[in-house]
């Protein structure tokens, strides 16, 4: 590879591809110079697209697939039945070292599988996590949340791994010193909480090396944007991101309503549009698109099945920087640093054979 | 006990106790005639205050202890020494049928802690869950939820009849004719989810009797306003409620700081004031207080540590509903055609060995 930033694009995934991705492609290749990309999908769909945008002129190139992944297979079935999809394909050429990082807005049970399968997890890693950067109350300072649904169960040693991979995040796309670590937990006494999150506490007190372990951290304490990094389980974080969601959404509803039933507001409306468009540019979540897949040995990040242009660009930003970071080359070093310090802490690699067997069957 | 409600208030537990218990009180003697209040805890303190209120003269019983269980001390301490607290008394006293429930603003923990060991749970309830009613997006419709954190880890069973009492108090306090029960999970594929939730979602779709089982919802179904009842175990319950209450608080936080950085908004607020005053009535934490003890022999209403009189009249209201419904009797009935329906389901009761050892030791 060039020194530019090769980026694999599942040109299939999503409500509306292959259009938003292309021209989300095309908002990245206007800001940025650096970027090349490879487009996976319908050739005879894409080439029209693709020679709409001026941008994308000579950074980009077609590589055909006739299959694609539908947005409800299962995952193991998209493991078996897809090995000629868009999106294993896009994952393909992370692997071969063809791209730095694969963008999809795809089936995510299926793109986690796939991932998983093809590109396999870092040394040190026992499982690839979810991870995504959340608003705080904090202007301009996000809260990494991990896992948000890859795993259910997550023991202690997982935990600590989650920690890593969200610290180093922190500290290197979102530029924080030293990362504030929180556990999410229902209550702040050590009592409190299952055995493993106990057991994961006393580790990151004591090894965590490159970010400060804050203790166990509540729901309430998601978005006052004290921690830099929050960990969970999968089941827990999945909840938890879907719930912040759903309030945000039960209350834009509120507002209009209790505004709907208020002749006067309307009066009071054109005053206060400015304020208003300066809350909906800061909490706007298309610029939160972009589920990164933390663990695996090639970035792989995950847009919003809806997403639009606007926020399949910002998923496409966030694997760049992932990739011009040099982001698991950071990890490793950082696992290896912990595992020299404590050499209890074992580096163990998860072999996935359960899938393999599912592949072949 | 005669035809009036009489309820039993820990009139010293609380962060403003015992000033807002006894005007909460006060609040609620003046809409409703058909109750009578306990009031345990310091006399020297309570006398003056009650005497101030009009509405509780010749409705109020002071009965005095001068022991406090703190708020930071752990449950199984308060259970051990705090035999002789104001809110040991004031539930022993719906134990000794004095009174029909009892309201806390105190210490959760030990409030769960001395209810479960004086109250025990009711037959075929394995434990006891701590449930609230949440605003939706539908006007004047809540969802009960539960549980909020009385269970860490909850087997099928436990969430089946979690489903039983939320469904129970949603048709008799909330008047649902038939309530919609919802278990909360990552996604609505059967497969996805831990396993005790797939079995629970068994046993309910075939057993459930005076409830309809909707399936699984998602975390962005809780304020939708579809489901009358969402079932989940105490960790995700109690992430989920403090994940709403932090997200309300950054948006609330948002809006504000979008309003002062915009001065052309200061022209429109007095336009719009009137909505933002609906907007705020409707969202009212304080409407919302309340953590119903559910599955005990007795009933029990757990305040916010913070409430103020309006809020702390709230959750008076709230053990006043349930103790002029009979809830109990209704789940006991409930559980009992379940029974019958299926022999398999037999009735187990806990009998809370462990926490007889801790008080005696």
């Amino acid at each position: 590879m060039s020194d530019f930033i090769t980026l694999a694009l599942d040109a299939m995934g999503g409500d509306d591809a292959p259009g938003i991705v292309v021209e989300g492609a095309a908002r990245v290749a206007r800001k940025r110079k650096d970027i090349r990309f490879l487009f996976f999908g319908d050739a005879k769909q894409l080439e029209p697209l693709i020679d709409k945008f001026k941008a994308l002129k000579g950074i980009s190139e077609i590589r055909h697939s006739d299959d694609v992944i539908p947005a409800d297979m299962k995952p193991s079935v998209a493991l078996r039945k897809g090995r000629k999809s868009s999106m294993r394909f896009a994952i393909n050429a992370v692997a071969e070292h063809e791209a730095h990082a694969v963008v999809s807005a795809g089936n995510t049970g299926a793109l986690m599988a796939i991932s998983k399968f093809v590109l396999k997890t870092l040394p040190g890693i026992t499982r690839p996590a979810i991870a995504s950067v959340m608003p705080t109350v904090k202007r301009n300072k996000g809260v990494v949340m991990l896992d948000l649904g890859a795993n259910v169960d997550c023991s202690a040693r997982i935990l600590v791994e989650f920690a890593v991979l969200g610290s180093v995040y922190s500290h290197l796309i979102n530029k924080v010193e030293r990362p504030k670590v929180g556990l999410l937990n229902i209550g702040s006494e050590e009592m409190k909480g299952h055995e493993n999150l106990r057991e994961a506490a006393s580790i990151l007190a004591d090894h965590l090396q490159q970010a400060d372990y804050m203790g166990f951290v509540e729901g309430t304490d998601i978005n006052k944007g004290e921690a830099d990094v929050i960990v969970t389980d999968g089941f827990t974080g999945n909840v938890t991101l879907k719930t912040v969601e759903g309030t945000a959404k039960m209350l834009a509803h509120m507002v209009k309503s209790s505004f709907k039933s208020s002749p006067l507001a309307y009066i009071g409306l054109p005053f206060i549009l400015p304020a208003l468009h300066k809350l909906k540019a800061r909490m706007d979540p298309r610029l939160y698109n972009g589920g990164i897949f933390m663990g695996l040995r090639g970035l792989c990040v995950k847009s919003h099945g809806g997403a639009d242009a606007v926020a399949y660009a910002n998923a496409i930003e966030v694997a760049a920087n992932l990739a011009e970071k040099n982001f698991n080359h950071h990890v490793a070093k950082v696992l290896e640093d912990m595992a020299h310090d404590d050499p209890d802490a074992e580096i163990e690699v998860d072999d996935e054979k359960p899938e393999k067997l599912a592949e072949e069957g």
